[in-house]
C-alpha cells in the first residue's frame, strides 16, 4: 500500500509501505475512505518535536471500511464504515466506562500504526471503532473525518470548559479544534461565543459555526477585550487550542474566578505558576481528548445533518500529494488539509 | 482593645490597638467569642512571605457577637452570634451567586483587620456574617471556629476534589485543613480515605475523621502507595492542602487520568509543568475556599452535633499568650492553636 513517512523536520514522502496485517485477535484493518493532516503532526514537521522512529509513518485520523476483523472482534463487522480516534481503547477499563477513553489501561497510539495510507491496523477495535448508520454519502465524509479527532476535541474542550447554557464562551486559538470548539459550544447551548483570531477567513467560519464576537487583540490586550464583554469578569468558560505559554495564561486570565478553561492544545514548555492559578479560582481541565466517549452522539448529528464540521477542511489533496498539504498547513495557506485516499 | 500585631518574621507581640468604629455602613463590629493561629499565619512568620506593613495585625478567622452595626445591615442584628470567613463577600455579585464568595468583586481581606483581637470591624457584614441559631453552648465554639476557614477550607477541597460517594479519596497534608478535608470528604460520601501522613497523633485524628488508609511515604513513593491502594489508577480525588511543589506534584501524580485534585494549599513558588499535567487527564480546581458557600451548612451539621471539627485545636491559650501559640505551630507541637478572648 501507499502511505506518508516523514524522515526528518520538513522531509514527508508517500512510499510503499506493507500492507497492515492483524496482529491481535482484537485488531481490525480498514480501508480508508479519507484521512487528513493533523496540527499536531506540524510539531515533528517543524522540528519542535523529536520523532518516534525515522522514517515515521504519519497520520492518526480516519474514516474507512473495515476489510478484516481479528478473531474476536465483535462490534464492528467487514464492511461496515467507522470512524475511530486517535487512541486506541477497550471501553470497558474503569478510566473508559469514567469517560477517558483515551487514558484507557490498553490504550495505543494509532499515530504508531499511521493512517495517511490507505489500510490501516486498529488495535482494541471492539473499543476503538464505531460504525455509522450505513455507507455514508460522500459529502458527509469530511465531517466524519473531523469528528474523529478535530471535531471530538474540540467537542471535549467545550465540555472540559463547561459550556452551556447561559454561559459565555471564549475560544483561544483559530485552528480547527478552536474552531469547531466554536461549533461544539454553541451546540451545547452557550449564550455567546468570543472567538479570539485575527485572520480574517477564520473569522467568516467563526462565525458560521457560532461565534458572537471576534477579538482580534492577543495576550493581556486580548484578556482585557474579553473582559470589557463580560462587565469585568471574564468568560464563564474558556476553551484552549493552541498549547504554548501564552495560550494557556491568554486562557487562564480570561477566565472569571469560578470559570472554567478547557485546554487541548498540547502543551509544549508551558509552565504555569502555581500562585497566579490559586488565586485565579479557575477549574482546569484538558489533555488528549476521549474522542470515543462523544464518537456516537457527533456521528449522529453529522448523519442527521445538523451539524457540518467538515467545513474546516479547505484543502483536498489526493494522499500522493500529501507533502504539500503539509506545506500548506506549515505555511498557514490551509486549515485543515484532507487526503483523499 | 488588645490585639495581635507581627514586627517582623518570629517576632509576635500583643498590645493595646484602638477599638474598631464603623466606616462604613455596610460594616459591623464583633466581639471575639475565640480566635486562632493560621497556617499560613507562619508563611510571614517563617520569613516565607513579606507583612504587607510593619507591624501588621493578624488573624482572619472568627467566632463572636455582633456589638454593632452601620445603617445599611439587616441580615445580622446586635447581639446575634456569628461566624464570617477570610474574605468578606457582597454575596449579591455574580461571582458571589455563582458560590464564589472569595473572589467577590467587592471582597475585602479580613487579614486588613486582624482577628486576633478583641473586637473586629466586619466589612461588608450582610454577605459575611452566619448567625447561628442561637447562642452556642460554649463547647460548640471551637467547631464554629474551625468552620471560619479550616473546615470551610478543607470542605471546598473535598468539593473541589469531586469527592462523594463510591470515590477513593487521598489527601496530601495532615495539618488542620487537611484533617478537615478528610472529614469533609467521609460528610460527602466517599467509599475510601487515605490520608498521607507521617505523625502518629494525626493519623489518629485523621482515622477519626473517617480516613481508611494511612501511608506514610512521600512523593513518588507515596504515589505508589497509593495506586497500589486503587487498582494501579490512582485515586479518584485528591486534596492538596500544603501548596508546595513537592506537594501539588503529590498530588496531581495520585490521581487516576480523569481525576480530580482539589487544592487549598496557598501555592508557594510552585510551577506547574504543562505537558506532564496535560497528559495527566486531571481536573485541577482550587484557590482561596469560598467559606460562605458553605457556612450555613457547616453551623448546622455543627448545631446539630453532627460533626466536631474543633477537635483540631490541640492547644489552648490566652489571647495574651498568642506568641507561644505561634511558637508551638511553627514548631509543629501543636496543629493549630484556639486563642480565647
Amino acid at each position: 500500500m501507499r502511505g506518508v513517512m516523514m524522515y526528518a523536520p520538513g522531509d514527508v514522502r508517500v512510499e510503499d509501505r506493507a500492507d497492515p496485517v492483524i496482529l491481535e485477535p482484537t485488531d481490525a484493518i480498514i480501508r480508508l475512505s479519507a484521512t487528513c493532516i493533523c496540527g499536531s503532526d506540524l510539531w515533528p514537521y517543524r522540528g519542535a518535536e523529536e520523532l518516534q522512529e525515522t522514517p515515521q509513518p504519519m497520520g492518526h485520523e480516519y474514516v474507512g471500511v473495515v476489510t478484516e476483523i481479528g478473531a474476536d472482534v465483535k462490534n464492528v463487522a467487514v464492511g461496515d464504515f467507522v470512524v475511530g480516534s486517535f487512541f486506541t481503547s477497550d471501553n470497558t477499563c474503569e478510566i473508559c466506562r469514567a469517560g477517558y477513553q483515551s487514558h484507557c489501561v490498553h490504550r495505543t497510539p494509532i499515530g504508531a500504526e499511521g493512517t495517511q495510507a490507505e489500510l490501516a491496523r486498529i488495535p482494541n477495535a471492539d473499543g476503538t471503532l464505531v460504525a455509522t448508520p450505513g455507507q455514508p454519502d460522500e459529502d458527509l465524509i469530511p465531517s466524519l473525518l473531523a469528528a474523529s479527532d478535530v471535531l471530538g476535541t474540540g467537542w471535549f474542550a467545550a465540555v472540559a470548559a463547561n459550556a452551556g447554557p447561559g454561559k459565555t464562551v471564549a475560544v483561544v486559538g483559530d485552528g480547527a479544534v478552536g474552531l469547531l470548539g466554536i461549533l461544539a459550544a454553541k451546540q451545547l447551548g452557550a449564550e455567546s461565543i468570543i472567538a479570539m483570531s485575527r485572520h480574517a477567513d477564520r473569522q467568516e467560519l467563526a462565525r458560521q459555526f457560532g461565534a458572537t464576537d471576534i477579538v482580534e487583540e492577543r495576550g493581556d490586550e486580548g484578556v482585557a477585550k474579553v473582559k470589557e464583554l463580560t462587565d469585568g469578569l471574564g468568560a464563564h468558560s474558556v476553551i484552549e487550542a493552541v498549547g504554548t505559554q501564552a495560550s494557556m495564561e491568554q486562557a487562564i486570565r480570561s477566565a472569571r474566578p469560578g470559570g472554567h478553561v478547557g485546554y487541548v492544545g498540547v502543551s509544549h514548555d508551558v509552565s504555569l505558576d502555581g500562585f497566579e492559578l490559586f488565586f485565579s479560582g479557575v477549574t482546569l481541565h484538558g489533555g488528549p481528548a476521549p474522542v470515543r466517549r462523544f464518537l456516537p452522539e457527533l456521528i449522529q448529528l453529522i448523519w442527521d445533518r445538523k451539524i457540518d464540521p467538515g467545513v474546516v477542511f479547505d484543502l483536498t489533496l489526493p494522499l500522493e500529494q500529501a507533502a504539500a498539504g503539509y506545506t500548506a498547513m506549515d505555511q498557514r495557506t490551509a486549515t485543515k488539509v484532507l487526503l483523499t485516499v
